[in-house]
């Protein structure tokens, strides 16, 4: 593996991909398109060594680029010319869609022969989404050991820690010396390709405890390894809940952890690789469902799209009937002054900002602990402050100028003190609706926004409306 | 360090703190009120024993945990009780706020002692935020070399490798053999705490490559340093910004990276626990942004939320004017019928939630560069089909209900023409101002909202009330 080349090897020329080298990446992140023309050319020529020789030996993740960004006859015709050059693991870096596109025009015989060679957690992550028949049928043409590991992470829930881990690590008993330990990890030709911890466990498997690596070179050969390692505070449930497992991650700065079984016993091992990716998809997620869309992907057809995100919009169709129905209440006050009609989308837009202002700090502060019962009032109380504050500022703006534009101071009073209400509503109810949500063991990532605009809605509506009815009802 | 008590020691009681399971988190993952009532005790008698034994030995993120739930007085009582025992670590685990609040009152002599203990790179996130004469006088009473490596991280920007950087690192020729590497570490006294990967060097420190831990420990001890080491692919650049360095981690897999200056010598290493606190910050401050709120923390005074809300409530407000100035243009036909006052929020709301789902996909297809120039101008026409169909949809649904509502077929086909134009407006404006704005350099999380819902807002009351000024024109 000695690679010494020097360091000033021609990065722009195509020709780079194949040194240790590869620039397949412009200056803006994407795959250079002088590459990507030259790989379709290569697959429309079935130019099987260039593909072979550029393509076949980039990092799995570098591929998954080249295969999400390449048209779907392209994306099989590639897999199909590189044959077994194929790496699997390139298929856990593309979107589910062209995963499932790509493995269901593969013969079973062949999945089975690729995921062969990934470790278990990615072989798991390819057979997770296929269905059932194809699933088994690729596990039986599997060698014994490997489809009872790989078997055993699948019957572990979805998102669990035992779905992510990785079944192959390294284990070795409590009275063995460093010096041993050294010299059967120099021997054993079966380790995972990488690994950051040796654990310790008894003849049971069950886990005593683990050996970070720089502590096994720091220690002498003579050292017994039950007096160096350390006692695992942060072993894993393998029926844990992969965003629970990342939250201990990030905690402890783990790059490695045990999985165990519910006997204690060691099982797998979750690394911060895999956690890395699910922090990701948990803010991700949280992001999306902010804007009320779910999970999907670029690549999903346009019909699966639409029916997603229907429901959502169905939601906001309900409140907004109930939204123009507090309206509808005022027919009377707004056909005699048009100007509320004017004016009225302003008191229920502002609120429905502030509110979005602070249901956002409050959902992300309940995803990361950081609000809890200590200090639930006190923050609840600081919303209502700030909402006052600033709703007594953009009062006195909006009043000011819509007395003006209306040549009716009346009307500016009015409107400042519907938009003291609402802004004081939006606070309240930006923090107030996702706690009760997360309260009652709802996402308040995925219901907030709804509730939250209607209630600005509804009281800006009604406060602005309302108020105006009575004030010139009285001084009519 | 051998700890093999038994697995079954109480798991409740406060007394389990000092063994080395302790149990501060409650089943809902807070701090266990009953621990916390016992600090404050603790604080309040000023009983330095307990605290020592039962707080002082807690893992930093757990310390930080604790300092980030108790009163102001007493996170300052507790570091002072503490004293040489407080791990400065913890305050790398609180809110900016709190972490300044805490140093200020501490003299800058305890502060440069306290440092001293810590990776580099954790002194210099404690550091970063003081003011320039504050941080001068700690570095001065640092010993020299550590001073010169906080200074040289100082010196890069913020947010840069650089910053994030480690300062001590292991690097060694790469004409030792794999035992004398061994041998260095089991002798060398001044390794950094953790480290999972072994840089090797030229004697001007240039970088020539690195071998992971796991590799040293397969190698036999005659095997050469530069027979097993990999070039390395991945040096970053100490100027790089650090989300772009987070980027390679996760592409690559990586647990640490050395970090070059721009004569390619090795001067620091990025470590995975850093680049996780930057994934989170990242996906943090896109949701923050799309929400319309800068990166303000729980412990903010009300003062500095508030400001820092008002620039954006102000942009909602002038975009706010518009659309009510757009409404204005129909006052004539508004009074003729009130109906359309009624209505008219429908069509502006729906038209909104359409737009933010498009947007929201967009802004973090964007971020996670999934949407490239290769498939620009198909996710856009996607998305304005998607728009056109629950465009359709609800333009049905609507149209139904609104006629038979006001007994008024017309105003019902009416609203369903608004409704189609109005949604297909929010596909084109979710998609295409996020891409737009991402062109001219600007970042699509912050400013995409005001505009997309500007656009729905303005599109929706022209088109309702257009159509409806000109259909009941003509047929009047």
């Amino acid at each position: 593996m000695a690679e010494t080349e020097p360091k000033d090897s021609p990065k722009d020329s195509i020709e780079a991909a194949d040194s240790h080298e590869p620039d397949i990446y412009g200056e803006d992140g994407a795959v250079r398109s002088s590459f990507l023309a030259r790989v379709g050319a290569a697959i429309a020529d079935r130019d099987v060594l260039f593909l072979r020789a550029h393509v076949g030996h980039l990092h799995p993740s570098e591929l998954g680029h080249i295969l999400q960004v390449l048209q779907p006859e392209q994306r099989q015709a590639l897999v199909q010319l590189l044959g077994e050059e194929f790496n699997f693991e390139a298929l856990t870096e593309v979107d589910e869609a062209i995963r499932l596109e790509i493995v269901d025009a593969l013969p079973n015989e062949q999945i089975a022969e690729g995921v062969q060679d990934l470790d278990s957690d990615d072989a798991v992550y390819i057979l997770e989404d296929m269905d059932e028949e194809d699933q088994e049928e690729i596990l039986a043409k599997l060698p014994f050991t490997e489809r009872i590991r790989l078997r055993r992470a699948l019957d572990y829930p979805e998102e669990s820690a035992g779905r992510r881990m990785q079944t192959e690590f390294v284990a070795v008993p409590p009275f063995w010396t460093i010096g041993q330990t050294i010299d059967y990890m120099r021997e054993d030709h079966d380790l995972p390709d990488r690994f950051s911890q040796v654990f310790v466990i008894d003849p049971t498997f069950r886990l005593l405890g683990a050996i970070d690596l720089d502590r096994i070179l720091r220690s002498g050969r003579a050292v017994k390894v039950e007096d160096v390692m350390q006692e695992t505070r942060h072993a894993i449930p393998a029926t844990m809940d992969q965003e629970e497992a990342a939250q201990i991650f990030e905690q402890y700065d783990l790059l490695s952890a045990a999985v165990v079984d519910e006997n204690e016993r060691l099982v797998g091992v979750l690394t911060i690789d895999d956690v890395v990716d699910v922090i990701k998809a948990e803010a991700e997620e949280d992001i999306l469902r902010l804007g009320g869309v779910g999970d999907e992907e670029l690549s999903d057809s346009v019909f699966s799209i639409s029916r997603s995100r229907v429901p959502w919009l169905m939601v906001n169709l309900l409140t907004a009937f109930l939204s123009a129905s507090v309206i509808g209440l005022f027919e009377a006050t707004i056909q005699e002054m048009v100007a509320l009609a004017v004016l009225m989308p302003i008191v229920a837009s502002m609120g429905g900002n502030a509110a979005t202002q602070t249901m956002t700090v409050t959902v992300r502060a309940i995803a990361t602990r950081d609000i809890d019962i200590y200090n639930a009032s006190r923050v609840i109380r600081r919303e209502a402050i700030i909402g006052l504050v600033n709703g007594i500022i953009f009062a006195t703006v909006v009043g000011l100028v819509a007395g003006a534009l209306f040549h009716n101071p009346q009307l500016g009073g009015i409107i400042a003190a519907a938009m003291v209400i609402n802004m004081l509503a939006a606070a309240l109810g930006g923090i107030l609706i996702p706690l009760l949500l997360h309260r009652v063991g709802a996402d308040p990532a995925i219901a907030s926004s709804v509730f939250v605009t209607t209630v600005t809605d509804v009281t800006g509506f009604m406060a602005f409306l309302g108020l105006a009815t009575w004030w010139f009802g009285v001084h009519h």
